[in-house]
């Protein structure tokens, strides 16, 4: 398609690209500085970029704006191709992380039983995971697609398997490697999603046999939204009651053939339904599960906290069962998809604001007055105050982001080893981590997925009707991201869940002085019992002078909001009454954690890799920002509970929130370029990096929308059209025809 | 599909149809009473109810969950074939409204230029306009491409053309008939949305040929976003720069045909392309127009209030202007789609308050201890709070909606009437109440448009997964809705500029008490200079143990937040900076405009028609609740404002807030019966009315999904999947194998 430039007699020229070149060049900041403090350091910002090349690039994984046209049935089938492309990658990868592409068949001695070569690790497949992660930003179904194969399959199985049965599934047999058998994760059911407890779907141990029957004993226990089940799994994890001698044991984990791997048919007792129509994400192929007594081997129930022990001459067989570690193992697969959602608000958070604040800074509308040229969309303080703090929020999301997830990976390795080493006291311990891991996990993946699902759709509204086009990335960005906000852990339940947790602590604390410093000192800082006290005597201060005090004030108001509650429960004595304030002591312990993280990394030059000044004060606005709008975002706790007077919002958080905006403003195009997003990962013609808006969307819409078959404008069935508006008067004839006066007094006679 | 019913095993059933059948029946509400209130009166609840069953049951208009699964192509054609079903609709509804179904071709003599038939009204079509609305309810792009042409095109007609051109146009040529000619309205251009006085198309009149020159200078002229000119229009109505002896007169309004109407071909200098996909409402076909030097008649241009007059003998013609209403009506076209969107979200709001509630009652999860049935999810305080005021809100919005198109179609017809005879006095008075309901209808539709929006994602939320399905009408719901926030008229821009208004009829009635009683005490009776006095005087007092109360409270919130608004732009001298607060103005004003609508008329049993006491307490505590709701949502501001203590939110509001809902709570299915919507148009099988929640969903995702072609579970693509699983090491060969030691060893000499 050529350009269209013809610009004729003085019509008023919209020019957006000079805008934006013009503001990039003005830009004093350094934004590869900037985008080393986004990618946590040097090393892997290169990786992040050499892998970002290596997807946009590559002709089966990249992503192009005709995605938004393709059909369901398009969706599904080329989110396999792109996995049987990841499938190679994934080789690629495990061989760069052992530095191994000389001499030695590293594939092959991985899968060979027999074989010397240390068995795979977390690090191993640490770049293809980052390799997901980025490819999911362009297209998410395809990250969900292989995620529930390596992550939740894989992760269930690291969780709860044996060593043996580890290395037989994952290595061995080759799932690792997207290989040998395709995983899927069978835990939700038709009438139970969070209460996994109850799960209906029954595994009844068969002395006889020495077998496990699975069987689904009513509609509702049919396994529901897996994704995978549909088309390409070939086994699966089930969730089910371990029944032994009609005793149940609650909720374990088996493995479970599905189908023939070469002839995709399905095994015998396994009924399997496509789901269906998504909101999003129809690339992935989500299914139900019936099972109707289906037989596995013993040996196929994961059995590294529960093992059922044949006795010989049919006797009842022995259970046993660890049950602490069972019960923190039997979730830790859904662990890793909530660290990640994390990571993803950090990417689709700047893959949007990218798009938003370069459409602000391009788009002109309204002039301040006759025959001047029309106002930058960005200049006006209303589009600020809704575009700006979005912007700022990937920023504070990413430092949290990643130190969530080296936190994960170390407490993992920590619990795989103890594990292992059965030591009691070093069992107990870390069993706390990972119960602190659960709740900074749990608050920080409800708060921010809601934070981009509003951070989409406020930009897309900024966007005005072109934000409303499938080709500017906002409406299957919605549909794709919200089912984040239910999945893997429904927000609202987690954050009761994570809130009550922090409640007990402050409880403890506050009440009995008890306080786990070596424990608790980072996340939970402001449960210190000698901070709470400061704070209830009244001579800790708000101090907004200081950088830290944008910080700190998060804590007193976590306190102040966590003595509320407990007042409150202390008296109804119903916690379940406080629930909505629960769920904002979530919320708010996930705004301390992302501030606090940040406030850490930009503060040692050694960790934030900032070293120019000018940069540096750009990014403490940005921390300031989302302090300041937070704060007034919840004005009406911060006054209840008398952390600001009505006076002090507003004579001093909403202006110094009106200050920031324009500082901000200043930065937007280089905040916005620092995220590095290339456009074929922003695939959004309104986003482009040229900031030739109209010229780049105009295209789009034009490659994506070929003349039609029958002719320029005319859609196939224009014959129902002009015979509607050719007809005659044939509804008269028939009624009022027949009921012509005439006939009507023949009738009557 | 047989419905699954097995139960085996002792294993817990889920029931929900047991709950929701036994709350029906345990509940004292009269939910015949309550649908008359919702419905406005006797006379319009019946025709609403014949409608709808007309719609449902036709074999064409009818929707069924396959919508949930069409392509963007199945939508276009499907929607083309419902207009051409709805053609016929319109002449019956014609004959109804006529009561003229014996003896004369009615349509025909319409039709003829001499006939002595009355012409067209709005009453006419009103039995028409209200089948649209509620077929727009089951299928929202069906509503708007029949909407672009009657609603934009036609009353963009009647606001502008002469009553000649009305008759000719709408009538003679049949486009009222959805007859003859289709019409769409070329407003928006790809540069320019919400400013509409720059739009850059120019309309040039030739002297010599008496004609004028219709023309796209720039890309970014190029008309963008047209509903309907993709495909089926005709005709469209361009707005235009009106260029005479190259004089700039402003955008102005022309009749330009697009198409033969046998053969669909564009016309001379018409260039059409289809927009593509957007997030929702993907049956409309949006198009984008160039016109280059398209000749017109000077006839063609609307000259209601704007006429060129040509001179003999090629001198400069005479325009003559009326600007007062020249302004105004140039957007009326709009006003019409605006009162529409209020009606929408009661329709649209009642639909989705009608899923969530219902789910919300069958559906359990988590048992307060063991072995004890599992909670129904309404009974969760939590939950309650998440979903029954999202019930409550279609309660308020329905009288409010009715009262504004009463109020709209009463002042359209004074202004006809007026405009004609050009009586001075009585047009200042007609426009000054146009200005108040441009007011009332740009706040309640942004506030309301709002409302609905999160109202879907709220309850889409709360149903968790299945919320998520495309067959629960939540995905494609919020989709198609959304849009709704931005169109005709940006919800920001919409509320900025009715606040403006709002703000400059406070500051005249506090400095200098002008206020017209007359013209604004039902709307405005809050800016009443005797009211405000009282307030900043201290002496009006809240009074939440009055039912008044919870209505006044918005109005002593309005006039303290202008207050404070006015004092901030008197210092600054600068109303941009005060936008963020203005948007809240529009909001607050639309919620006391609904609290007071809503008041009056339950107030007033000869309104209500609630008779019944329980049910008119029921009634009241629906209104009290979004009372309560928004406060406490708004707390930040009524702390701020200083009409409520930090201590009494704590003590009074959100105790009350907690006492309200576990009492909506109780009445909660009645009020969900009492939206009285058939499945049909709920058409989401876990809203349907018999609660049998886990059967309807799993019946319709079995119809919708049926076995795949080369046999269950195998999908068209399994090689794909196959190869890629029993894939050796070719990678390892490739690289590995040929980097083995000998081979590197012999390239190495």
């Amino acid at each position: 398609m050529t350009r269209t430039t013809t610009q004729k007699r003085g019509s008023p020229v919209l020019n957006p690209q000079k805008f934006i070149t013009q503001e990039r060049l003005n830009s004093k900041l350094d934004i590869d500085q900037i985008n080393t403090f986004l990618e946590s350091n040097p090393t892997r910002q290169a990786l992040t970029h050499s892998l970002v090349e290596q997807i946009i690039y590559d002709p089966v994984l990249k992503t192009d704006t005709d995605y938004y046209d393709q059909t369901k049935e398009q969706l599904r089938l080329n989110t396999a191709k792109k996995i049987n492309r990841l499938s190679i990658y994934m080789e690629h990868d495990i061989k760069t992380a052992r530095e191994q592409f000389r001499d030695q068949d590293l594939m092959k001695q991985l899968q060979t039983e027999s074989s010397t070569v240390p068995p795979l690790t977390n690090k191993d497949i640490s770049i293809f995971d980052k390799r997901l992660s980025l490819v999911a930003n362009m297209d998410p179904q395809l990250g969900t697609r292989v995620g529930v194969h390596l992550g939740l399959f894989g992760n269930c199985i690291k969780g709860n398997g044996t060593d043996e049965q580890i290395k037989y599934w994952l290595q061995e047999r080759g799932a690792t490697l997207i290989k040998g058998i395709y995983g899927c994760f069978a835990m939700t059911e038709l009438g139970h999603g969070s209460n996994v407890a109850q799960l209906q779907t029954r595994a009844v141990y068969d002395v006889k046999k020495d077998c496990f029957i699975i069987d689904t004993p009513d509609l509702t226990a049919t396994k529901w939204w897996i994704g995978g089940a549909a088309h390409s799994a070939t086994h699966t994890v089930v969730y089910a009651r371990l029944i032994v001698n009609e005793k149940d044991y609650g909720v374990k984990t088996f493995v479970v053939p599905l189908r023939d791997t070469s002839t995709f048919q399905l095994l015998p007792g396994i009924a399997i339904g496509d789901i269906g129509s998504k909101m999003g994400r129809d690339g992935i192929d989500n299914g139900w599960i019936q099972f109707r007594n289906v037989v596995i081997p013993r040996e196929f129930m994961l059995s590294r906290f529960t093992k059922v022990i044949p006795r010989p001459n049919g006797a009842n067989p022995i259970v046993k069962t660890e049950p602490q570690l069972d019960a923190i193992s039997g979730y830790s697969a859904l662990l890793s998809g909530r660290v990640n959602m994390v990571m993803d608000s950090f990417r689709f958070g700047s893959k949007f604001a990218t798009i938003g604040i370069r459409y602000a800074v391009g788009r002109q509308q309204f002039a301040p007055k006759k025959n001047a040229e029309e106002t930058q969309l960005i200049d006006y303080p209303l589009h600020q105050y809704r575009v700006l703090p979005q912007l700022v929020i990937p920023y504070l999301v990413s430092p949290a982001a990643f130190k969530l997830m080296d936190n994960y990976y170390s407490t993992l390795d920590e619990l795989y080893a103890v594990s292992s080493s059965g030591d009691k006291v070093k069992l107990a311990k870390v069993s706390s981590k990972l119960k602190n891991l659960f709740i900074d996990s749990a608050s920080l993946k409800a708060t921010n997925t809601w934070l981009i699902a509003q951070l989409i759709d406020e930009l897309r509204q900024s966007c005005g009707g072109h934000g409303y086009s499938q080709y500017n990335a906002f409406g299957k960005g919605y549909d794709d991201w919200v089912v984040q906000c239910t999945w893997e852990g429904d927000n609202n339940i987690l954050c009761l869940t994570s809130a009550k947790s922090i409640l007990k602590k402050f409880v403890d604390s506050a009440t009995m002085g008890k306080y786990d410093k070596e424990l608790d000192s980072d996340s939970f800082g402001y449960l210190d019992p000698k901070y709470i006290m400061g704070i209830f005597s009244g001579s800790s201060k708000i101090e907004l002078d200081k950088l830290s005090g944008y910080r700190d004030v998060w804590a007193i108001s976590l306190v102040k909001l966590l003595g509320h509650i407990a007042k409150i429960v202390e008296k109804s004595r119903n916690i379940d009454g406080v629930s909505k304030l629960l769920v904002l002591v979530a919320k708010f312990h996930a705004i301390h954690y992302m501030l606090k993280t940040y406030y850490v990394k930009l503060s040692n030059p050694g960790e934030s890799y900032v070293t120019d000044e000018a940069t540096r004060d750009a990014l403490w606005n940005a921390y300031k920002l989302f302090s300041i709008y937070f704060i007034d975002k919840h004005s009406g706790e911060f006054q209840q509970l008398e952390i600001f007077k009505p006076r002090e919002i507003s004579q001093l958080i909403q202006p110094k929130l009106m200050e920031l905006l324009p500082l901000i403003r200043n930065d937007a195009i280089a905040l916005t370029d620092a995220f590095k997003l290339p456009d074929a990962m922003i695939n959004a013609p309104i986003g482009y990096y040229d900031g030739d808006i109209y010229h780049n969307y105009f295209n789009e819409v034009c490659k994506n929308n070929p003349t039609e078959k029958d002719g320029a404008g005319i859609p196939s069935y224009h014959g129902l059209l002009s015979s509607m508006l050719g007809r005659g008067f044939e509804f008269d004839a028939r009624l009022g025809g027949a009921a012509a006066a005439e006939t009507l007094a023949q009738l009557n006679k």
